[in-house]
C-alpha cells in the first residue's frame, strides 16, 4: 500500500535529479537523519551532489552517521523532503521551501501531499524502510555508512523493534543489513540511541515520574515539561528527547501525554497510545498529526486550559 | 557453532522420548518460560505428554504463554533442561534432578555439560532461537501459542533486539513468525515485557538512580538493592526484575553492577557490560557465569567487603 508514485518512478526521479537539497524535519531524529544522509551517499554514488538541509542542529549522538568530508555549498536545482508529513515540519525553513518540494519520500499516514511527487508508504516503520526498498530497487552498493543510517532510522522509529509499526519487512531488512555488515556494532548504536542517559536526563525522568498526573480512571497520564521545572533541575532540551514514552510506563495506561511549555504561549503536546486509541486523529483536531500510536500538536492557553482541552479530547476517544 | 549433538540428533531424541519433565531455571524469565512451554506444546503434537517444572512460580506477566488446559501429573521417564547452563540453576530442585538430565538445549557459552546429551549454540540469542531451529527441522506445525513463546523468548533475551546477542537469524526468525501470525500483537507483548512498570518498580528506579555509585573513573557503576531500601520504599521482588540494566544508563559506563542482599549473608551480583569487558569471566572467578555482556554470581560478606571484591575484579578486567 503506497500513495503517489511507486518505487520505480521514485528511483527514476532520483537518478535524473541534479544539485539536490534533501530537507529533513525540525527536531531531527534518527529516521530523518538516517534518511537524509543515506540518500546523500546514494546520490553521490550516482555522481549527483546534494546537501542535507535541517532547520535545527543535528544532535551529537547522530554525528557518526554524517559523511567525513565537509559539505559543498551550491544552490538547489531539485528539492527532496524525507520523513516530513507537512511543510510545517521544515520549521524556520518553511518559508524558504514551501511549495518547492519536487519529491517527498515518507511513511506518515498523515502526509498532506504537499510535494509535486510523493512516495508514501504508511505501512513502513520509517522513512528509512521506504528508502531501503528504493535503494535495493536501484541496486545501490551499500556502504557501512548507508547501512548504519538505515539501521538507525528503522531502530529509532520502532523503539528498537518494539512498537506496532515494526513489520516483518523491518526485521528482514535489518537481517539483510546485519548479514552484509557483521562488523557494525549494532548493540552500541542501540545503547547510544536508547540506553545512555545524561545526568540531566536522569534528573528529568526522576522529576517527571514523581509528578506524573493520572486522569480518566488512570487510563490517561500527563507529564508537564515547564520552563520552571527545567531550570530548577538543570534539564536542557537535549535531555528531553524521547521523554514522551515515559507517561506510558504505568500499567493500564491507554494514552500518555507530554505537555511541553513553549515560548509563544503554546504547549507542545506529544501523545502516545498503547492499544485502542488513534492519537493521530486526536492531534489532527488541534492541527497536528502523526501516527496512530504516536502523534503531536500545539495547543495555546494556560496549563489548566490545555489540560482541559487534551483530557476532553482523550475522553471522547476512549 | 554448536557443542554436543546437532539439531537432527536433538529432534530424534525429542521424537522418541516419553513422559518428559522439562526443567526451566529459577527466577524464570521469558526465554526459559517460552522454551519450556513451546517444547511442551510441540511434544504434545507428537503425542508425548510432558510437564514444565520450575523451582519458582511463573510471574503473572508470562501467564499468556501457558496452555489453557491444566497440567497432568505423572512421574518423569525423561528429563530435559532448557536454558540452564548449570544444575545450580534448578534452584531448590537441584537435589531432585542433578545428574538426571538426559537432554539439555541451551545457548549459554558457560554451559558446563552436565547433561547426557547437550545441544548448545552460544551464537544464538536465546534458547528459544535454538528451539526454533529444532522445531523447523522437525516441521512442527506452529500455533499462536508456540509463536508467542518463541517471540517472547527471543525478544526478552535480546532486550527487544537491542543487545549484542541479537543476530541476523534472530531477526529472520522473528520475521517468519510475524508473517505466519500477523494477528499477534507483538507491540503489546513488548509493552508488557519492557515498558509497563508497577508503582513499586517506578519507586525502585527513582531510588536506585538517586543512590547509584560511580567508581573507577566512572567506568563502573554500582546499585545496591538492600532489604532496608526495599522495605522503606515498598519495593517487592517482582518490582526488581530486569533492574540490572539500570546501572548502564549513564554515558561512559563500561560495567554496571547490581548488588542484591540475600538472606544467607551473600550478595547476589548481576554484572552487565557495554563494550570491552567480558563479565562472564569476572563472575566465573566467584563461581558464577553467564554471557560476555551479562553474567551473575553470589559473593559472601558485608557490603564493604563485597564492594571491594567486585571493584578489584572489575578494575583488573578493565
Amino acid at each position: 500500500m503506497s500513495r503517489g508514485i511507486n518505487i520505480s518512478e521514485t528511483a527514476e526521479l532520483l537518478r535524473n535529479c541534479e544539485d539536490a537539497y534533501i530537507l529533513i524535519h525540525m527536531n531531527p531524529d534518527g529516521d530523518c537523519i538516517g534518511s537524509g544522509y543515506s540518500l546523500q551517499a546514494v546520490l553521490k554514488q550516482l555522481g549527483i551532489r546534494s546537501r542535507v538541509i535541517c532547520p535545527d542542529p543535528i544532535p551529537e549522538r547522530f554525528h557518526f552517521l554524517l559523511p567525513e568530508e565537509p559539505e559543498e555549498e551550491f544552490p538547489a536545482k531539485y528539492v527532496i523532503a524525507v520523513d516530513c508529513a507537512d511543510e510545517k515540519r521544515f520549521g524556520i525553513l518553511e518559508q524558504d521551501y514551501a511549495g518547492k518540494v519536487q519529491l517527498c519520500i515518507d511513511h506518515h499516514i498523515s502526509n498532506n501531499g504537499y510535494a509535486k511527487h510523493l512516495l508514501v508508504e504508511p505501512d513502513a516503520s520509517s522513512a528509512c524502510e521506504v528508502l531501503y526498498k528504493v535503494y535495493r530497487f536501484m541496486q545501490v552498493k551499500f556502504t557501512k555508512q548507508i547501512a548504519e543510517c538505515i539501521y538507525t532510522g528503522m531502530a529509532t522509529d520502532t523503539g528498537c523493534f518494539k512498537f506496532s509499526c515494526t513489520g516483518a519487512d523491518t526485521h528482514i531488512f535489518t537481517a539483510e543489513i546485519m548479514r552484509e555488515f557483521p562488523e557494525i556494532r549494532y548493540d552500541l548504536i542501540n545503547r547510544k540511541m536508547f540506553d545512555v542517559k545524561t545526568p540531566g536526563r536522569i534528573r528529568a525522568e526522576m522529576v517527571m515520574l514523581s509528578q506524573m498526573e493520572y486522569h480518566l480512571e488512570n487510563q490517561c497520564t500527563l507529564i508537564w515539561v515547564t520552563k520552571t521545572i527545567c531550570q530548577e533541575n538543570q534539564i536542557n532540551d537535549k535531555d528531553l528527547e524521547g521523554l514522551t514514552s515515559l507517561p506510558l510506563q504505568p500499567s493500564g495506561v491507554e494514552v500518555g501525554v507530554t505537555l511541553r511549555e513553549q515560548d509563544n504561549g503554546f504547549y507542545r503536546v506529544s501523545m502516545r497510545s498503547t492499544d485502542k486509541v488513534n492519537v493521530s486523529e486526536i492531534c489532527q483536531k488541534f492541527g497536528g498529526g502523526g501516527h496512530i500510536r504516536a502523534a503531536g500538536c500545539q495547543i495555546p492557553g494556560t496549563a489548566e486550559e490545555v489540560r482541559k482541552k487534551v483530557l476532553d479530547a482523550v475522553r471522547e476517544a476512549l
